[in-house]
């Protein structure tokens, strides 16, 4: 079971010139087959159907957590894709016989206008949908394990590949940021197989055979150490992660961490409506007065209640969610030795 | 973001008789159409696109804290399949040349063997991969709704053909919690509908015209109350679910109600290996062993520190998690008026 | 454009045994890639996107009335396919605690149950749906006659194993019919290429090799001479049939004829609801009493106005309607010389 | 069963400027999962998997009968998306060594060109083939109208944007005349629904909430009372249709009308040849000889006897084709009480 | 380019009793993910795409190389199939409406009787088509030869679990070879990391942990020595597998070997006619005529100048196809150092 | 089995200005319905599944040596693909971050750029994968060769369509030589139905209607004779080929010829590394150390063996490589009377 808290992994830039071209291909790290989806599901069912976990506590609890991780990345590469198509139609005084879409034609991936609402998908590049034959579940660990460092790699590949094509700020800060996560996974896995077979893996790195360190907006991740540290996201369980995840990191030679809770995470962007494509109404309005009225119903603040990152929340809103960031509990940084 | 905490939504029976018939009927509640990847994967992708989430923050609530409960319920259908399954193989005595797969020739999904390790798949009843073509994200407030509501529909109508065609006491204790509970999601978007527009959907209840108390199965969980309630599945966001779930149980009449906290969930089954199928490994004691070496290297307890149903913790585990399970605040249910 | 007539293509046998892995079979003739369905919708978009069709009109003509003929094949597959699963299940007594479905676990395509109404799907004999991939439109009219012919080969090849799988009478009724029906088809795209280039494809004849005659389902056809004869599926239009299909039939070498007006049908079989699978509903009874309340508020007829195999008509129904079968006009047979 | 009458739904203006780019937009209007194939197919399937007809006859009725409209619904969409392809390649004077296809490299949907002759194919706008998995047929009567609604609502909302991003004047005709239309039957649903349960949707009028009335090439169609008339496209059944299409419209509040007879439609026009494209032929006057001399052999009148919008039939021609158009009975308007 | 041989890799035991259910499972080592096509045209359409072979010769050598082997195994697979499919049907005496498909109905994959003429398919053991998409060629050399490590290693898993499933002695003949032939490539592609990167993959084998020599069918493969060597499948090219493919076999410790020439393979079975599903037709006897009559006309020998394993070669056959079999080049064993 | 020789058909142009947008245009020629995977890979699976092939000798050996051929043609359009992508993105001085992928953003097929390495993919035009339904194998003799001509014909029409949009000179050089080959095996195939039927297929042809000698790229491959020649690609087998292929050409009249030897085939073009996609590595000079190390470890010559269009050969390659072109024995042709 999983407990969500409204934030994301990493601060990205607010709404500026739109792209969506570069949309059509930040979705390769949505629904690709070694996109985000990808290695979320491929660890979460690999969770579900692991068997004896109590024998093989240490990978169960690496493979359940890191899956738990992947979902904030999920939700990273959809946010930085609804930012980039904001601003794609015009938001005011324009008529639908005004054809607001008329310069999307031909443009980007026609589903982000004619089914969505500018807003991500779960497809790849080329506009075909993600499916479930992108998950690996065989059972084996040891072949799991070979399976999710190759996964690894290749949506590292894939990472790269996006970031040398789409040089928009936002695209640029996710994949600065998920190039650095993604490589800690990478290096989990690898250090899972060495840990269980004694195959130094460790030897691959970096692959693709580009230093993460030379991507400008990988430093500031470096910097602050997040390449090194694999952090526990769960209240209590998981406990066991630092006896895979261990050992000096394969590029910087500096010795991996494991976090004993999650990252707090960033106050997400409160993405303006695209009244053109009817997000979230043709009249957005009408849907704000409407929410407030029930919330007056139901006797709760008047103003909403959610933070966001570009607006004021509720002065009403309960102290201890903003004092208590979601699943922290008492930090303790575990130095493997 | 996530954090996850490793308990199952409800208590499944232990495996007894396997069924792979039953399990590959039961695959169209993880992977079909209207299965819990569908209603999990639909309402996070609009949950990730939504547009003016403060102005119509109630809905976005809605529908961000029931995508958060569908993770759990695509655990537990994966929990029981894999529970069907297992003893399908022998455990002991059967080398390869005896053919210890050779009784499931020509039986159930052949994925479940030959593929995968007598585990989940994210396909439907007839082996065919779920895809990101299912997920509708429109934008629009009020579509997404209306289909939300039509897609527990389906929801509803395949859980009571698996629950009529799989008699397994598994099946059974899957179908009878999820009918309720995604009872409640039913509710929940049809409410939405009403409380946004007028309409009045509760007319359309119940849907498929089954009551759902008539189901043995289901009654344990409407005698505690929770076809009613709405679980808030966050430490501190989504507040506002009470400003649209609210008002009269269609079906019953009792209000409706918002439960300021996540359910503490079940203790997992530890399903044994099936080593035939290699999981975890032909030889379980080799992972088993390897794992508590590594366990002692990185100074952690001896035994494994996660629990499960079926075993005894490891009497090193912290004091707390046993305590204060997961996501779990001052409880305080909020009836809406 | 379109007019409907509620009648079907042949008259089939009443529902029996049912007999589910038959029409798991059957769904070939409908969704697989030479099924009725593909012939039908390549026909379909090839009148559509026909260029020309007055320099062109014998040939435009003649795919465009195919076309209509082929929506009642469909039709008929349908109608058999539904035969064929009446009486799968319980249809009264039995509660959904009892699994009413439970017997059909692993037999034959569990859609027909799961996500179905005991109903025909757009799905081969393998559960996968058909797809707008088997439309070849290629707008080159010597390659579009050419693939015709080729598809109808194919069919004919599909129609002659489901009759030597499936000896459920209901299946040999329409297997019988089809082979001579689709014979036709085949026949008059061979004859196309022969009269638009002059290869004989007529030497082609039987494709496959096994005469239509020796198969008994297929007799009555012959001996009314359905073998030999194009209908045209129009009030007023496709009048240019005959200036292709002419010349002798090539198995039997008797003059190929066009009747220029369609078959008059037969009146379709109401099939009984199935009750266990809600359709129409768990309780039929409740449709049909609200059913006859809107009759009454509309002002019509007491009874259904429309008329079935299986039961009488409502006395107040226009009389016309039985007198004037649909689309009938003046019977005029056109010989070809 | 079904009869063909030559003639579309609505006039469109004739080829001007051709537009690739558009045409692979309007794509989504055949092929997507809310295009008419999809609202065409499952209506149609639901019409021929209906059990207890008889019972159930106002709603057999309706279903089975905008499912015969939605056919040239689908024929329409076609024939504007081969009016937008037309003169997209030269029609003269270019030899193949020439490149005459070099400018559409990379422009819309490249099997327009490459795999078919600058028509229409069963695909979406992203070049993705319509898939039977798009046809919802429960067999549950209430789910089944419940899904028709909400499929009606996407299907609006696909034509808004297509309207949007497409100004071309044959995609405006299109999609002016299909929100109509579209509409009606969206009202339809509803309206079956509200009779069925109680549960009044017309409060979800319009649905995306952009009033109809408010676009141009709506308001023709409006003007004629065309948004309030569901027409019976059939001889002689499909009686019932005034039981459950009846009262007032949801935005204009006028009376819904059932029309006892179908549309007359317009001449189709006939496209010129593409000879780039090989359609009908690199010559098409190769064709048109062989066309005449086989029409003189048959006996037949010696020009072309269909009509087309811009040609003069043959003088030939029966003269009751042109008194009688297709399925015309004696018109007899029947407004609802 | 490529030269065929018409030999296969192993010899089959001749058919005995038919195993329509063993021949679907065994679908999955032709049209899965890990299958034989998924090899073959992995490595086919790297060396296609390999990019400055001159500095990665050795590299490009064992890639282009070993694809050459798989299609032999992509051979011996739908060999095996087509003889455990041999005798499934009636082979003489029967009429169509004999029904001599009955005893399939609901047995293995359909498309084996009802497409195919009990034939090998492009499918999996869930009759899902293979698909470029299980295709990896991302340019890059180290990730690519992980990526085929990995799928060596999953195919591997596949082996072993057909094998477990299925016992008739052509699919024990079938994996025993496989497993070994299989089991080289894996060790090449884990050697080629090792060579290039120092990565010690040899630590991972046996990968699943089940030792090859353990399986029966294997051993007699393993005792020739055939678990050592990589084969050079061209006349001239191809030269560098040394520099790539050397050291100890990870299992056994003994040197690996290349051989500088292709296996002479075994003369192919001739499977017979199965005239129920027209293979090659109803009359098989009508074939074999006209080829005579052909064969005669050209001047060709009077019988059938291919070799079988079950026939005698025309005695007019060229002598020196029986002296010098494909591909053979004076033998030179060459044993890495 | 196969023999594989390291030579491509035809001599293509070496790379100069890239063409992603007309590379993408080719992937129809490889992934397409109607592209070489479809022709070699029908083939290929017809061969595997024919039975009685002594007693249909000709026939067999006609369809598993045009396989052979299409192997080539595969290799071929790959080889096109990966020339015109060549020099698509910098090969020097420039670093990820200054996005040396930007100008193909929205450009041609992303997967060529963000999941491979500027090399071909198994897509077609739309950028959607081959799949195993596109074959035929019916096992059907007259039907399979009837399909095979029907997809010869498709085959054409689609390179002729290339042709026409593509006019980069490596796309030319391909189209023409594949016009050519392509066209053999239409003729065989047409030749094949009308040695076994009496068909005079021969009439159909040009089909498309466009006399290949027009093309002016066509040209030097007629004028060569290759329009008449079927080459036997094989050491020893497939003996039988005139049996069948024999007579007139329908075009030209000039009589068919078998050639009893494979062709010897051009020289590849060793393609440069493009280190943007890292293909083969960010760094090709460190692949190019290591196989040189490796290569001098084993024993082998110093410089690459392998021969290149682009560059000389080691001076230690064995001599009878160049002398003895692969698989060529005595030249011997054999006209057919």
């Amino acid at each position: 079971m999983i407990l969500r808290y409204d934030r994301v992994a990493t601060a990205l830039p607010p709404p500026t010139d739109p792209d969506p071209e570069g949309a059509a291909a930040v979705q390769e790290l949505i629904g690709g087959r070694f996109g985000e989806m990808s290695t979320w599901l491929n660890y979460t069912f690999q969770s579900f159907n692991f068997r004896d976990r109590q024998g093989a506590r240490p990978f169960y609890d690496l493979v359940a957590n890191i899956a738990a991780e992947e979902f904030g990345h999920v939700e990273l590469v959809a946010a930085a894709i609804n930012t980039m198509l904001t601003g794609a139609t015009p938001t005011n005084g324009k008529t639908p016989s005004r054809a607001p879409l008329k310069s999307l034609k031909g443009v980007g991936n026609p589903h982000h206008f004619l089914a969505g609402g500018q807003g991500a998908l779960p497809q790849n590049s080329q506009g075909r949908p993600w499916t479930g034959d992108y998950v690996f579940s065989s059972g084996d660990l040891v072949e799991d394990l070979t399976h999710n460092f190759f996964l690894e790699t290749g949506a590292r590949n894939g990472k790269l590949k996006v970031y040398e094509m789409v040089d928009h700020p936002v695209a640029r800060a996710l994949t600065g940021y998920l190039l650095v996560r993604g490589g800690v996974h990478q290096v989990a896995y690898a250090r899972a197989v060495e840990n269980l077979t004694g195959a130094n893996l460790m030897k691959l790195f970096p692959a693709p055979r580009i230093p993460t360190e030379k991507i400008p907006e990988c430093r500031p991740h470096i910097e602050r150490g997040d390449h090194l540290r694999l952090y526990r996201f769960s209240p209590n369980d998981y406990l066991e992660l630092s006896a895979v995840f261990n050992g000096p990191h394969p590029e910087t030679g500096e010795e991996l961490v494991v976090v004993d809770e999650a990252p707090a995470g960033e106050l997400p962007r409160d993405l303006p409506a695209q009244p053109a494509v009817f997000a979230p109404d043709v009249d957005p309005g009408w849907v704000a007065e409407i929410a407030a009225g029930l919330r007056k119903k139901a006797g709760l603040p008047k103003g909403p209640s959610g933070e966001v990152a570009n607006g004021k929340a509720n002065a009403g809103r309960r102290a201890s969610a903003a004092k208590k960031p979601a699943g922290r509990r008492k930090p303790r940084a575990t130095a493997s030795k």
